[in-house]
């Protein structure tokens, strides 16, 4: 095997179907995407990261919609194609709008853009910020 | 000059004290952050930077809170220090809580740690998202 | 010409096809991948290049699998497609198994999100490790 | 507050000392290092990530050593300070040597080479490799 | 809406078409590329955007060509595909030539692998660069 | 040894000698930077570095100015410290002058910026630029 393959849910053993009935419940969905199929090649990294996730993305102090922005400006900046389709869809599903997509990623190139004059410029940090 | 220097507002030419002005302001402070002083020795750079991030975090779709929970989102994915901490302290004076940075965080590690998942795993981007 | 194109054994110049020779006798294969080809355009880059990774790749204190591992970590760190495919497959011809892939990927996974939480929170490095 | 803070031991509430005495206990170390004492700062963040690191840095195919190598390459590749700090004196302490310090920094620098070349050549996928 | 779509000029509100015809006026071409298409999406980014580029790549104490080479290495240091293909056709017509695009990528390949050697050994700034 | 020591002269092994005189040399240099004497603790990192660096930087198609302006750009974006202190000290004494690094700078924080609408829009490869 030279190349991932996606587990599908007939395949999957018991401790993957677990895995991928949680997800399909909690998002109420009727299959999960790819990432939790390719992931499912390493069973421990699958459920880990459906447990951290699940944590990390339910509603608290944050609701969810600013979450799934928070996560699209993380892979557009670190340039992840599957992650920004995958996260744009989702902040969609979560309310965002094209108006709310556009700023969003204004701020991204801006915050892109003020990340490198600051290291270039080699700017100390204000004492007020210590 | 091997090093860049701060430019402060006593001397600064007219078009740098102009732009000086403008942030102190717009944000009502008493003096600019080192960030300004710094880009002030290419005084384009400084009035364009300032144009772009007034128009850029000014209330729109997305308010203001969430636009500077974005800057740190991103801040921190590119390792600026500077950054990190000029902007955790704008995001607090926005009204960011204790809880809400530890949210904050806790989703910039995420999506640090499934983009990577997802480039090693090579994940296709599943139909629904294109 | 305004995109790079792949140069083939066949009309390759001399000082190429020396390079050529070597990877494919250093390697046991018969042919080069499409990344020597590619970047024979500029024949002094590709000499250096396989000159040092030559060297660099070859058994030390740390074994081939392991250098190999190595590889396939910073090539999904920075998120390179074509180095993870590449790399990936040269980890599993020196070795690598399903189940050692998945535990450098959990790791890469984990150290992308860990560096972010020392950066977020602003971490001083401990008198020990100085 | 404008700035993270430790947490120390004995001002931690019960669920960090919790995470806290199981580091110490797992790691046989008198005091944790400044990351946990930081992140401590929202316990949810410290809990999860503690029991996701043990879980993956946790022998299994690949030891102990090789799994932090792994993570300074990725703490290298990300020009984390704190990590490459910390995890360099973490691998001193499961084995690695000067010599596997040297030959460990040296892939890592060519391979974020070779990850911009075959990107700035736009190289292809062999077939192979697919 | 799922995925971002391009406008087409005959389909732009007044306002991208000004920006449209600013740019093909300026560029001196008869269509814009696909990223002022998909930018468009959100005119006030689109006319930002093309105010920047348009200030920032004239003509001035750096020539033309220079600007296109920092913008190929920045675009090839980021992964950035379509950045990559565009800047590179870019910088050839600006007078690339196939000998200055191999020393181009060489270099930013170099500096890649060095940034990274300067940070696993923790190199402190020399007090002559301070 | 848990933290990377400088080598100097007067304690060098005669091979790393060798490299410090030719640097020297080369740069007509008193001494070598601290970059060179931390890598010095692995002698064939530090002879093949060197010896891609005097190949790589050396006087060809692109001029020493343009090729140190390019190596700025690389080393402001992945935002390494060292490196950006190091080579804009070796740009000005290549001839960089204030305006010209005020030009560099503002390319690459555009470049970042571009770089990442280019990634979140999700821009397709103009067929132009295959």
């Amino acid at each position: 095997m030279s190349q991932p393959k996606p587990i599908e849910y007939a395949d999957a053993p018991p401790e993957v179907k677990a895995v991928f009935d949680d997800i399909k419940a909690t998002r109420q969905v009727d299959d999960v995407n790819n990432f939790w199929k390719y992931i499912a090649q390493h069973p421990p990294t699958l459920a880990r990261t459906w447990d951290s996730l699940k944590e990390v993305m339910a509603p608290g102090a944050l609701d969810p919609l600013v979450k799934e922005l928070l996560y699209v400006a993380v892979s557009v900046t670190n340039n992840c194609g599957y992650c920004v389709a995958s996260h744009t869809a989702a902040a969609r599903r979560a309310g965002m709008t094209d108006e709310m997509f556009g700023e969003l990623l204004a701020i991204v190139g801006m915050a892109n853009e003020t990340n490198r004059l600051a290291v270039g410029y080699r700017v100390p940090i204000d004492p007020a910020f210590e």
